[in-house]
């Protein structure tokens, strides 16, 4: 019997999900739930339904695992506890800061309905916070990098676009590869922002638009450009549809860390992720993540958890003795 | 209290075991058990004492985890499931392919004895088999790299020192770095042995050896040798002891996978260790692991557990909490 699979909002995340099903045969998609008219959105699997957002009660029974597939700022926060009384669900939420809290309301709605809830997984948080957390156990004399790029960063993309004049635009964030060299070399710099990553922007303008104006306003702004190196490309409408339409991210999480008696010898522990569409491979992890939340449920180890408390053997569907024989 | 540990075999891992130790506060070394005389045996730590392995019945109850230190050939095979009788252990036994037939040994001592034992700890097989599973799980339509090096490998050092002629010697597995680059950019290709890896020898002669001969034994040399592209160099004593005393080791575990409906997305996943001193990184690896074979216990979930088995939350001295506040 296949795993019954939900998804919770239909963007590129939800369609990412949508396509890691397919991949993974002992899963199934019965039904993608939106808040918009269910007639207007077309999924890719004929087999699974369309349903209203506010029809989700009658599916309690027929889904194993909802993959929550809605923003961190305002949908989480509310989806995650509410869905969780009626499935054992996942999400990706990813504002760190607010994790504790966010962890604290869906493990009491876990707790009352006897669902299990993974948080907070994807690349960062999620495989990266995995990394950080082995680098720090295994040489705790150490200090931790993370790196993040080249890829687009939808903040900066955003706040680019809203600049008067400015018709598109992407914001690629990259590490600047010096500073990756120093920190495999062991040298344990301390860094700065602008050490560390520089921004390049490809920018179409509208028609009659004041380009030194538009860069201007781009490298001094506060919070997203001020403190780093920026670079800003004017570009055509036709090579931006052509070049820049993709998703891409990536990063690097770099633990370096001295052992000995006396720390003589020094070690680097590097995890790296090159990808060509961040929700695509976000949604890769959900799907394997949910395998493991279906059989924690099935063990009846309910509550909220995160990727901190997964035994890696639950995302395989291979049996333990397999794993043992395959990829030990 | 501190987590009790005990060290059986004092040889370089057993010495990196002490090391790694002293880095973490909540652990205290109790005993090293030696099959020498312990009055011959010199530790680094005041506090511990050396004994002779035929007393160890006696640290039954005053050790919580025993690491044990000794080789895959011959050791591990008997003293696992023998020790698991008394402790909860951990071993690094690492031959991959005899690694079931030890799982069940030990699984059926420790259940009869209500004891939890960790095999194949270290980092191939261990972190690298992890971050197999994980590539594995998380992209299923993709393909496994595993390259090694550049790094000491001791078995091919002990082949070339059995030469006639040859006083000393170390040999350098190398991965090569167009073949690596071709994986990174998910090219996905087909590698024979010849590609993916060379091999470079220092040698120093004795005096009056055939130079000649022994680099065509070498580099004609059967399963270690002959399908590799083989370097030798002849060296002095002195520049050998002053270049070539250390143990460093390393490698690489890509997984290149697509995702989308179609497949026309591609990404990377990388993981890699550069390492100083091979037993003293292992020795750590061993150590963060102890740490979750005494909690493994304390749950009482007895029996044998690999690194497939173990949320990485176990390893951390951080609480739950505490992880999800700073490291996630």
């Amino acid at each position: 019997m296949s795993i019954r699979i939900g998804i919770i909002g239909y963007g590129n995340l939800g369609r990412g999900v949508e396509c890691a099903i397919k991949q993974n045969n002992d899963m199934e998609l019965v039904a993608v739930f939106t808040r918009r008219d269910p007639s207007t959105v077309k999924i890719l699997t004929d087999t699974a339904k369309v349903v209203n957002i506010k029809d989700i009660e009658d599916y309690k029974d027929k889904i194993d695992v909802a993959i929550i597939c809605g923003g961190s700022a305002t949908d989480l926060p509310n989806q995650t506890p509410e869905y969780s009384r009626l499935f054992n669900c996942i999400d990706s939420f990813d504002t760190h800061a607010r994790i504790p809290e966010h962890f604290d309301n869906v493990n009491k709605v876990c707790l009352e309905n006897n669902k299990v809830t993974l948080i907070s997984i994807g690349w960062d948080p999620g495989l990266f916070s995995l990394n950080r957390l082995l680098g720090n156990a295994v040489l705790p004399d150490g200090n931790d990098y993370t790196f993040w790029g080249k890829g687009v960063s939808q903040g900066h993309s955003d706040a680019v676009r809203r600049i008067k004049g400015v018709k598109n635009a992407k914001q690629y964030t990259i590490p600047v590869e010096s500073a990756l060299e120093r920190v495999r070399n062991g040298e344990n710099p301390t860094l700065t922002t602008r050490e560390k990553h520089t921004r390049e922007c490809f920018v179409v303008l509208e028609e009659g638009a004041d380009a030194a104006q538009v860069e201007k306003e781009i490298v001094t702004m506060p919070n997203y450009f001020a403190d780093y190196d920026t670079t800003v490309h004017f570009i055509s409408e036709e090579e931006f549809n052509a070049n820049h339409s993709g998703i891409p991210h990536g990063g690097f999480v770099i633990r370096s860390g001295k052992t000995g008696w006396e720390g003589e010898k020094n070690h680097t522990i590097e995890f790296s992720l090159k990808l060509d569409s961040n929700p695509e491979f976000t949604a890769s992890v959900l799907v394997a993540y949910a395998r493991a939340t279906y059989r924690l449920a099935e063990k009846k180890d309910f509550g909220c958890k995160t990727i901190f408390d997964i035994p890696l053997a639950l995302l395989s569907p291979k049996s333990g003795e397999e794993l043992r024989k395959t990829l030990l």
